[in-house]
């Protein structure tokens, strides 16, 4: 099961990346899920590519760190995943 | 000068915006930086329209509120500037 796509994320090809929208009713909620990002990636030692955000959405791009999607970019998705549960609007 | 575009920005057209990128040599000066975002947006009561980041730059665009840019936007555009001297790679 370690290939499937984690929930609620899609899958990009080329090159290989997992991207999700997460959207929050107030800048406050947005400003706390990246705080919890931050401490994620820092727990993991693995980074989103790319995080885009705005006052009420924050957009991550989790690319593959070596030509493909494993683990350790599942893992980072689930646990970013996970730290938006109960605010996302 | 109100309608000068601040120094190191680059102004947009359609719709009118201010962007400009900050390259950072580690990710603990980018995540400063970014508190430092915040900080101002806060003190400023006027956040960008968005903020893409990676492990070591910051895109900054800040929109027009109302059709143009003001002294408004050109004061965030100065703060978060000034917030990244210093540390800037």
């Amino acid at each position: 099961m370690s290939d499937t796509t984690p929930e609620g994320w899609t899958e990009q090809g080329r090159p290989p990346a997992l991207f999700r929208r997460f959207v929050f009713s107030c800048y406050a909620d947005t400003r706390a899920f990246l705080d919890r990002i931050a401490a994620v990636q820092e727990a993991l030692g693995l980074a989103p590519q790319n995080i885009s955000f705005g006052t009420t959405y924050v957009n991550v791009t989790i690319a593959a760190a070596d030509g493909a999607l494993g683990d350790a970019e599942r893992t980072l998705a689930q646990r970013i995943a996970a730290a938006a549960e109960g605010t996302v609007a």
